[in-house]
């Protein structure tokens, strides 16, 4: 059994005989999936489940965000298959609309694009693969700036080249230095949001991790850098060799800041386990 | 010391003396604040300032999001000023970005906002003044569709008379009925989303809140509603004649949810008073 795509047509073969088949069209930010089609003599078997995964693979069903409406008569097996796949009737067309579940990641910059605006001066504190530098550079675009620290010049070089990769390299840059010292390296007042990830990176190296002894003054020192109204973003990961010391230092910190002066909001993933990451955002307050 | 606004004019008047004015026009979304100047003999008295709060004032500046850029000179005091009002340097102006305080209602809207699609199914399950019914219907949009539910008669009516003065009539209904019995009235795997506010609802009569006997029941039902990636939203208070029992609940009741099954994640205002609302979002999975 296999499927193969020809142009906007998927089509279902069982050895070399046609069994189904699959048209499929973009359509704005979704796709429409019409005449769907399984041969009679060959329904009620699973090759419609099939021919309907991989199609769905094949055009980002089951990555990210995604948009799907599907045509189909109205049998009940017709209606049971929409339904195992996640659609729901919208007038003639059955709709699948995939919302990626909840990431640490994805939270945090959701975050940041409801309350940042371009123009703005975002640091990324401790840059790792890049990956938050390259969003805030895209997120400040050309008429703002970036500016992103880590203690290993490999993570200092990769990010560099990924900002080079995607052409942002007149916006953000990384440079090799201790959290700690951010005080040293951003003025006071002056930057819309600091990003921090504490603990390990999941996927880099586990025996290096940041602990409280850098990572409390570095959060001390990102609240003075803040312009009233900028934003701490810092996603605590505990567990592995770093333990849950740190997480629990900064979040008694994070509690103890002064209502008048900030707004602390702390985001668990609360059915995951005690070392899931954890969001927090603190809000400078000022005027 | 009063403040006069002739069009586009901000006057300052000390009796009938004229000692300081700012020109003050709209541009994209902001607010462009030039030739902002002060009478030399009157400066360092705190006219400046009197002169800047009742401009911000008149222009939004305090409150819900805004956008203000500022023209001054380079002289200590200028930047003082602009400084204590929450500007910082862009370029050869001022600007100032005010972002509202996170509270739970709006970070629950920008949550709904950023996983709801248009033309959805969404459910108020208890609709008390009808805002975040009003929100949900805009979200839905004309091709959506929203059921509101209080057990209050007079919520029914309010938030139905809402509706129709903002034109949204044909988009969402309220009806009077308990949220427990949400089953009777949603069909199971229907929802695109369920919206609870439990425990007294600020500003309310607070004789009469949710109990955990109705509202396990009814977060149930809201579970069993929801398609495959729809969200329930609940935001729990706390405090006041219903204590935190039904928190503590509801907390339970989503901390013991399957993570196969859902995703919960509970947003703490982490440096207020326990009592502070807790926003809490559970995403069913399903494919």
């Amino acid at each position: 059994m296999r499927v193969i795509r020809e142009g906007e047509e998927f089509l279902l073969y069982k050895e070399k005989l046609l069994v189904g088949r699959c048209s499929c069209v973009q359509q704005g930010e979704g796709w429409q999936l019409a005449s769907f089609w399984v041969d009679p003599a060959w329904r009620r078997k699973g090759y419609g489940s099939f021919l309907l995964r991989q199609v769905l693979k094949s055009t980002g069903g089951y990555t990210g965000e995604s948009l799907h409406f599907l045509t189909l008569g109205e049998s009940p097996a017709e209606k049971a298959l929409a339904e195992k796949f996640g659609f729901s009737p919208a007038g003639n067309l059955w709709r699948r609309h995939r919302v990626p579940d909840p990431t640490a990641v994805g939270l945090t910059h959701d975050f940041l694009r409801q309350n940042l605006l371009p123009g703005g001066f975002f640091v990324d504190a401790t840059c790792g693969n890049g990956g938050d530098t390259e969003f805030l550079c895209r997120l400040a675009g050309p008429g703002g700036r970036v500016l992103a620290l880590d203690l290993q010049q490999q993570a200092v070089d990769n990010t560099n080249a990924r900002l080079a990769a995607a052409g942002l390299s007149d916006i953000g840059r990384a440079v090799q230095a201790d959290h700690a010292n951010l005080a040293q390296l951003v003025e006071a007042g002056s930057a819309d949001c600091v990003v921090f990830n504490f603990g390990y990176l999941p996927g880099a190296d586990h025996s290096l991790f940041t602990t409280p002894k850098s990572s409390l003054p570095a959060v001390e020192a990102a609240l003075a850098a803040l312009r009233p109204g900028g934003i701490l973003a810092a996603c605590l990961y505990s567990g592995g060799p770093n333990g849950d010391g740190e997480k629990n230092a900064l979040l008694e910190f994070f509690r103890a800041l002064p209502i008048r002066e900030y707004t602390v909001l702390v985001c668990e993933f609360a059915n995951w386990a005690p070392t899931a990451p954890l969001p927090c955002f603190v809000r400078k307050k000022g005027w």
